[in-house]
Order: C-alpha cells, then structure tokens, then sequence
C-alpha cells in the first residue's frame, strides 16, 4: 500500500521565493486494492485509471511565487490587447503554469466538459480551431475597454482573441473567446401577429417578411469578473468577495484565498446575450436615439409563458419597441441576463409559488413570501450589468423599457443618463400577474399609473388555493 | 506582520484516525499594510474585514477522519429517508462539521448567493422557512427511489425536507429541498393560435379558455450526483471522474480528491424543470398513454424563435401533444433540461454558427463544425436524463416527441420501453433550419421521411454569407 500525501507549508511573506519551489499536492499513485473502509475504498477510486492524461500528482491549490507558477502577466485596465494580455484559464499542458484567472471556460458548462472528459469523449489537452469563428460585427473600442471603473465583469477583449492574442495561441497557450457576435434571423411569435396586425410595418432590412422574420446580430458573453473591480462595486474589500465566494460556493476555488496575485475569476455561472436591431454601428453613435431593454431570465414565462408574471410580455414588448426604433432610424437592443427566479433558481421560486398561492397571495404579502424563504427579496444584483453597456459604447439610453429601480439605479450611477421610462402596457399584463407588479411599483418601480396604498394591495390577489389547485383528478 | 499559514500532512492510509485532527488551514489574520507586491497586496486583501462573520482559519480542504469532520450518514438507496439520511451541503454554522455532500445549492446561482452575502445582503447563518412552500401533488414513493442503478443524478426525497428531515431540521441542520413542485396557468402563443385554428379543443379542464390558458403542475429539479452512481453510468472509475470534475473545473472543489468518503456533490449547474399536463397522478400510471417531449434548453430558438434550428417548433409541438394526449384520458409530460448550445453555452454557440455560415453551411458538414471549434459534436450526454423519469414512476412511453437516438438509446438502456416516436412535422421546420435536421437525421435521428445521402446533404445549404450578413450598413 504505497499511498503518500506530500503537503508543504508556504508562507507567502516570511519564506524567501527560493524556498517556496512546490505547490500543494497530493500523490494518487496508488495501487488498487479490495479494501472496504470509506478511506480505502477512495484510493481504490484512486486507482492508476485516475491518472490518465494528469499528472500523478493532485495540484490541489497553489500560493504565489511557487516556481511552478509563472502567469503571463494580466494588466486589467491596459487600452493595447498585447499589454494588457490574454486571460488564461485552462489548467491544460503548459498553460498550468502561465495561468492568469481563476475558474473555467464556459460559465457552468464547465462541468459537462469535465463529464465528457472522464468519459474519455474529448482528450483533456483539446485545442479549438478558430477558423472562421470571428465577430460578424467588429465592435469599435470604447474608452470604457480600459476604465478599471467600467468593465469589470466582461472581458473587453474575449471577442477577437485570434487578432489580439495570436502570439500567445502560436506558443501553443489555451487562450479562449468570452465573447462571440453572429447574425441571425428569429421570428418572435408576438411580433408576427403585431405584423399581421400592422402594429410593425415590414421594411425590408429589419423586418424582412410578412411572416414576421427579423434579422438580428447577437453577442454573447460569458463572466471574466476583475475581483478588484467588483470588490468596490460592491463597496466591500477584495478579501472579504475572495472568502464569501470560496465559502458560500462550497469550499470552491481555493484559489480565491491562496492566489491574491490573480485578480480576474471566471465564475460557474451563465452571461448574458445582447441582440441588437438594424445596423450595429449605430449602438454607439449619440446621434441616434436608442431603444433599449435589460430582460433577466424567467424561464416559465419566457418560454412556457406561465401567467404569473409579467416577464415574457414585457420582453416582447421591448422587441417590438427595439425595432421600431432601428426601423425609425435608431437602434434599438434587448440584453438578456441568465439569472432564473431573480438570481434564486427555480426550485426556490416555486418553494416562494406555494408559500404565496396558500399563505394568502396579495400584493402586500407579495415580498414577504420571499423573503421567508430566500432571506433576500431579489438575488439579482444589477451592480454588474452596465459593463455591457459600456462595452457597446452606450452613452445614453433615449428609451428604457423597463420599470425596475434597482436597474434604472445601477445604469444612471454608471454615468448613463435614462431619457425615458416606458411602462408595460396594461393589455399586455397577464391575468395572475397583478400582485407582482403592483407590489414592486409600489416598492419603487417606475410607473405612469396611480401608485397603491397598502390597503390598495391588500385587495390585489392572485388565483389562491381553489382557483389554483382544482385539477379535478 | 503577523502571517502564519499552518498546513497539516493527512495520510488517510497510514495515519491513525486520533492523530488526524485538524483540517488544512490558512490563518487570514493579518494586519493591513501598505505594501505593493503582489503577496502583499494579498495580504491587504485578506484584511481583517475579510472574516467578518467567518472563522479566522479558512478551511481550505477537508479529509477523512478528522475529529472536525462528522458526517451524518448518507446511504444512498436506502427506501426509508429517515435511514437514507438528509443530503447535507452548506457550510453553516453546525452543518460544516455535519456535511455529508460536496458542493452548494441552487447550482451555479450559488454564485450569486455569495456575492449577497459578501456586499452584506444576507447573513452567512441565514435559515429559509419552509412554511406553505410543500408540494402541491404528492408524487408516490417509487421502487427506483432506493435503486442506486437508476437514480444517481438526482435527491428522490428533496422534494419533501419538512416532512423526511423535520428531526434534522429541528437540531439546527441547514436540510435544503433540492426538488419543488408547483401548479400553474400557462399561455403558450403556438397553443393559443391552434387553439383558435380548432386543432385543440377548450375542455375546461387541462385547456381551460379559447385563449389558450392551460393548467400545469411544474417540477424543478436541481442536480444531486451519486459520484458512485454517476461514475457507473459513463463506464469509468470514481477516482476518474473525481479527478476530472477537479481539474477541467478549474481546480475546484478539492475535497473530491480528498473526500472520498464523501459520495455526494451538487455541481454548480442548472437542472431541469418537468411540465405535467392532465392529473399528475397519470403518469405513473400505466393503464394509460403517456406523450414525452424531452427538451434541451436553446435559448436562441425557444425564447428568441432564431429560425437556425427546430428547438422552439419541436418544443411547442411537444407541448401541443402533451396536452391532446391528457385531453384524450391518457396524460402528457415535457421535461426541459437545462444544456444551452449542446451544453456548451452560446459562445461556443456562436463560433459555431460563424464557421458554419462562412466555411460552406451544408448539411454533410454540420457536426465538422462544431468538432472544430468544441471537439465533440454535442456535449449533451444523456445518460443522466433517465433518472426523472424513474423518478416520476413512468415505465413506458407510448408517444416520444423526439427524434434524437441519444434521448432514445438513454431511455431504452434505462428499461424503459419508446412504443411510438414521432418526428417534427415538416411544415414546422424553420427555413434556415434545414441543415441542422438533415444532418441529425443523417447521424441516426430517427426519421418516417426520407434519409439522405452525404450527395444529398451537399445540397442542403444554409443561408450563406450574402443571405446573412448583407444588413444594408
């Protein structure tokens, strides 16, 4: 039974840079073995087959100044992609040690990769081929792409990587897109019947059939978070983000806590994808009046178009509005943020359902029944939602079609004035739907209809327990 | 400057259990400074601020047998939940020591969870009240709710905490459910139109309004993986898939190479959410007919309608089915799973789509282009996607509203027999969507039309670079 852990002391301030030569590890080099303790049955599953395509070795965290860490240096903020330098990620081959960012590529989907690779589907050391893959659109560089203050959860220069970082990809490091710009065309099935309706004219360069197809340029963008950056976004200290998300994401990424000389993470979570109506030059051009409206996720109604909230008429009505504009000579853009259930997930938004339809679902409840299950009425911080703004040049917003506060708050303290509020049309607000607007126009979202008393939203109820649970079975 | 880390050797082979004591640790007390370098810079950032509401030592990994480490036992596939045990996760308070799984809750909007706390939104300790928030259909105990072989991805008894875990719930245990089941109203555009068209009758019942309204009982469900379970079903060893979870993650979570004795990990992912038309208690019942619509999620098509592929077509199809079939006595189930772009995000997504439409968009070269860029075709396995289906107690589909021979071949190899399939109609193919679905078929999609020849599927281009990119600028 050869099974040795080897773990070193390092002291990133006492112990000279001589000294600190090797990175935690633990040795999994272990001959099998039919033993059937909870310890022993781990090394059994840390079997030789555990190694293929690693080191023997298990680099379980890392601490600065190792000789084995050496990162191409990342200078966030630099306005030329070749000093300021590409963001590395990958713990594969050689870039292990030139690694400049915590994390993963690919948001969550990190995880699948992982899964695929155990199940030997895709060699752990692949490198993409980027042949053809670049922007459909060549976004102008802002001066925000190097305002540390501006872009702090995007990374300015994840679109083009190929162009900018070319060097880099030669020397066979695993530099990756963040970003990505295509061309579609869609057909949103509310945009159809308002054509049919004549509500949207078919000009034949948005609008390009009476069956309703649009033509689009989308962006995608996946979170590369400047942890500095966001620390002050969030007005608390660096140390405090690093220790909250190693702890609160479950003793994840230890090198948030041993590693404070990398300074950019790529969290496991999903980004964000910007369409963009008529010509994309006109995004940044002051001169033309922009339509514009921040959607988060809300998967039940988006898609499946539950009537318990307002999420999929208000994006359709800022797709119709989006388009009139770049129809009018503007430009209109819909940003579409992957933060399910404001920033909770589904299973805690259907918890909050239940609590609301059987604890008496009003208006004035509406928060409370959130809060008892969540602690937090929203998850769904809008601190790092202007950067895109930024990134697309953005300098003022003619027409925002939402009504939140908390995101009209975040894009005005980032310097970008909001011209107008435009309110969901009544009509387009679903049955069951009432209580959650009423109640958050009366906790401050903008409207242009009377606001409620608490005794006004004591009366506005949703379906309760009859109404909703009488499937007759 | 007072630093200290103190790191201990663990070997869980050798060492007797009452000298392994205590968990690898980094002391964070230390003393601002003003100094430049970058370990001193780390140092500012672990300011004293940074513990607030933490212990001054950041338990960096754990292992097995340490007197801190007391795990209440988890035996997976145990019938009974009160000896099956709560699936523990949180680093709180008493849980930390009690924790029997790796990992957070709410998948990836663990993230976000973090960041709340750490700008002072939500205290660490926070405790969710469960009050009202119990399901709204009791789904029956299955047989393969305690079958280690058939359900590995998912927690059979986190749908109902409050009623299986209320006695570790009452000791101050932080028991979250993992599982929610909801009922609402939904209107789905397509539904409503062919509503209107009479293809779908109002019954008053399952369709309850010529508007399209229609009654749904809705289950989110987050990932639960059994690495042991999970490991079996991709044919490879624990301590692979362990490894590779560990590495292609980014180096996160290390306690799956240093717990072994755990067996649980709740990866920050999204799940699933399961759309039950007609009485829920229909499903497992296998006197009557069951429709299936098993759907990956593609945000571009199902919410944005891109015209690219046949996702959101297929979806509302599926739904469309699902809903005739309850009308008809029998009961219809769609199961959205969420693995945007073939799990591997609408980055990749994109690239995709640009070396498609410059590179020649034809049907013989469609998985060529993705292999370039992602080096598989679809990173979407399917061998986890059985388990709800245990889980829900179906044990035959009559009608699947699929043609993917990898949703077939899972489901089948799970000892669930697929009576029917049915492909998409044709007049509900997109008009750029032609290549996509030809070259399935091509690949083993399950097809009553014709297949194709790679002659064929040469001339079954895309909207090429004209067709696409040519927005009058």
């Amino acid at each position: 039974m050869n099974t040795t852990y080897s773990i070193e002391l390092v002291d990133t301030i006492t112990t000279p840079p001589a000294k600190r030569h090797r990175p935690i590890t633990m040795a999994v080099d272990i001959e099998p073995t039919n033993g059937t303790s909870a310890a022993v049955s781990g090394v059994k599953a840390q079997s030789p087959e555990a190694n293929k395509g690693y080191s023997s070795r298990v680099v379980l965290t890392t601490y600065p100044g190792q000789s084995v860490v050496n990162p191409i240096p990342l200078n966030w903020g630099e306005a030329d992609p070749d000093n300021r330098g590409p963001v590395l990620v990958s713990r594969n081959g050689k870039t292990l040690s030139r690694r400049n960012a915590i994390g993963a590529h690919g948001g969550s989907y990190c995880v699948y990769t992982a899964l695929t690779i155990a199940a030997g589907g895709l060699p752990p050391g692949f490198k993409p081929s980027f042949e053809n893959t670049e922007p459909t659109f060549d976004f102008p560089q802002q001066a925000a792409w190097s305002d540390t203050s501006k872009i702090v959860a995007m990374d300015p220069f994840g679109h083009d990587i190929v162009r900018h970082f070319q060097r880099h990809l030669n020397d066979g490091l695993d530099v990756r897109p963040t970003i990505a710009v295509t061309r579609a065309n869609m057909r949103v099935a509310e945009i159809s019947e308002w054509i049919r309706e004549g509500q949207i004219p078919v000009d034949g360069n948005i609008v390009i059939s009476d069956a309703g197809d649009v033509r689009v340029t989308k962006v995608a963008v996946e979170p590369v978070w400047y942890l500095p950056g966001v620390a002050a976004r969030f007005g608390v200290d660096e140390g405090t983000l690093r220790r909250a998300l190693f702890e609160h994401m479950g003793g994840s990424y230890p090198e948030l806590v041993t590693r404070p000389d990398i300074k950019v993470f790529l969290p496991p979570i999903g980004g964000l994808t910007v369409y963009i109506f008529g010509p994309p030059e006109r995004v940044s051009d002051p001169s033309v009046k922009l339509a514009l409206r921040i959607h988060d996720e809300c998967n039940g109604s988006d898609v499946f178009q539950s009537d318990i909230c307002t999420c999929r008429p208000y994006l359709a009505f800022g797709i119709a509005e989006a388009i009139k504009e770049a129809q009018a000579g503007g430009s209109g853009v819909v940003i579409y943020f992957r933060k399910e259930g404001r920033a909770l997930g589904e299973v805690v938004k259907y918890l909050v359902y239940n609590a609301r339809k059987r604890g008496g679902d009003t208006a004035d409840r509406y928060f409370a029944r959130t809060e008892g299950v969540a602690g937090v009425r929203d998850m769904r911080f809008q601190e790092l939602m202007p950067d895109i703004l930024h990134w697309l040049g953005i300098s003022k917003i003619d027409r925002m079609l939402s009504m939140s506060n908390m995101k009209h708050d975040a894009i005005v303290a980032q310097g970008i004035p909001i011209l107008e509020r435009v309110p969901i049309p009544d009509e387009l607000i679903p049955a069951d739907s009432h209580v959650e607007i009423d109640a958050k126009i009366n906790a401050g979202y903008f409207t242009t209809s009377k606001k409620y008393t608490e005794e006004d939203l004591k009366q506005v109820k949703g379906r309760g327990w009859q109404g909703w649970e009488d499937l007759e079975h």
